[in-house]
């Protein structure tokens, strides 16, 4: 479980949450402890998409897998355990109110579950070595990605008491990010080198899977991304929050990353 | 998720969690909800359990286990995303109080993660092939199994306000259950055959898993199972509890069933 979690990775989620508490001035405590749930749970299912009956890779975060370093058996276990874990930290004895407890729960169990990454995940296996249109594609990675990335922003905001108008944007906000961050995924997939990306480089083409970049070419996949960046920065600007200094940053960093 | 869960079974935890519930007057809504949760939980640890990288077995609740029968990735897949849904059935949007939820969320996490059932199974995974002390096969089982029983009565005994005195009691209660339906769990899978059983039998002598059968003999076993029903009765008369009929012809249902 360390070693899945403890180094590498860019804490994207977690910062997300961080950064949605900050615009709503959230409970400290909460937002801590939800930043480390959501992180838990893309760890989780890093060990268990990696494992060889899902993708089967052997390089993640720049080291072997889970699997390649403990076995197969210790890598689900490990995962599963993760997956306890990310809802056990959000619900400690004292320090945060129990409506906040309830709620990031909520929103965490939605965001994991069928309806969320675990139903992308099924929908991708389904699709392999077919095409899809870009509204099944955008479908399935707004399960699979996207409804983790969406939840962390929501996760954050629900640290606070957010006006349904803030609530209502920090949504929008969190839409364009996760799928922004897949679009981006693809597109680096094709470019990036597995050195620089610290995981295997190319393998959806190789394992012919659907992308934005197989959809779209990788001139219009690019440009699909600056429009969700932008789609970003207008909810930012029309939620009413005197700071989202935090969330833009995080947002370009998600567009314009290279790993 | 609904092959694994929705037909066989012996519905033992969610038992648990309702007449736990029923002695302390618990709200209704809630309990419901819990005994379904238990229930989520122990069919996604059969799921995962029965792949091939851990027990390889093709025979569950009378039927194929779901890897034989739709392929491992959608089996780690549905495990994955049925106990996420355990999780999510917890706490919705209205009908159970917030601090209840967050109560059942932590019992339920807690019982599930690796200071319970899952890091039981990892015990149990290290120890394929060498003798345990029967201390330390106790300490397996009340992680690998005992914990989510546990859980169970105790989720049950949440859903109410029952005293120190009477939940001291519960959990005594819970614990002796953990154990026995552990040691009757070790005789049956010498002494039954699969198709009363609903699972492979002899597995654990085939696997040269450690048991209470090969640790204490039969005999003494059976003897074990008697005494756990006896301390489960006592802890139940001191709880001072009204009315605990419905835990008790549990418990003696756990001693005296044949699968």
């Amino acid at each position: 479980m360390r070693y899945a979690v403890l180094d590498g990775g860019k804490r994207l989620r977690p910062m997300l949450v961080l950064a949605a508490a900050e615009a709503v001035d959230g409970h400290e405590d909460a937002s801590l402890r939800a930043a480390c749930a959501v992180e838990l749970i893309h760890a989780y299912s890093l060990v268990h998409d990696d494992m060889p009956c899902m993708d089967n890779d052997v390089l993640r975060r720049g080291k072997p897998t889970v699997h390649v370093k403990f076995g197969q058996a210790q890598a689900l276990l490990a995962g599963d355990a993760l997956q306890a874990l990310a809802f056990e930290i959000l619900v400690p004895e004292e320090g945060v109110p129990d409506a906040t407890q309830a709620r990031l729960c909520r929103l965490l169990a939605h965001a994991a579950g069928e309806l969320g990454m675990a139903g992308g995940q099924a929908i991708d296996l389904a699709a392999v070595g077919r095409m899809l249109t870009e509204d099944e594609l955008r479908r399935m990675h707004q399960l699979k990605t996207g409804a983790l990335l969406h939840a962390s922003v929501m996760m954050g905001a629900s640290c606070g008491s957010p006006s349904k108008a803030a609530q209502g944007a920090l949504s929008a906000y969190g839409e364009a990010m996760g799928l922004a961050f897949q679009v981006v995924d693809d597109i680096l997939d094709v470019t990036a080198d597995s050195a620089t990306l610290g995981k295997t480089a190319g393998k959806d083409a190789l394992q012919d899977k659907p992308t934005y970049v197989s959809l779209l070419g990788l001139e219009r996949a690019r440009a699909y991304a600056r429009e969700l960046l932008a789609q970003a920065r207008t909810a930012l600007e029309r939620s009413g929050l005197p700071d989202t200094r935090a969330l833009l940053a995080l947002a370009e960093m998600v567009v314009n990353r290279d790993n």
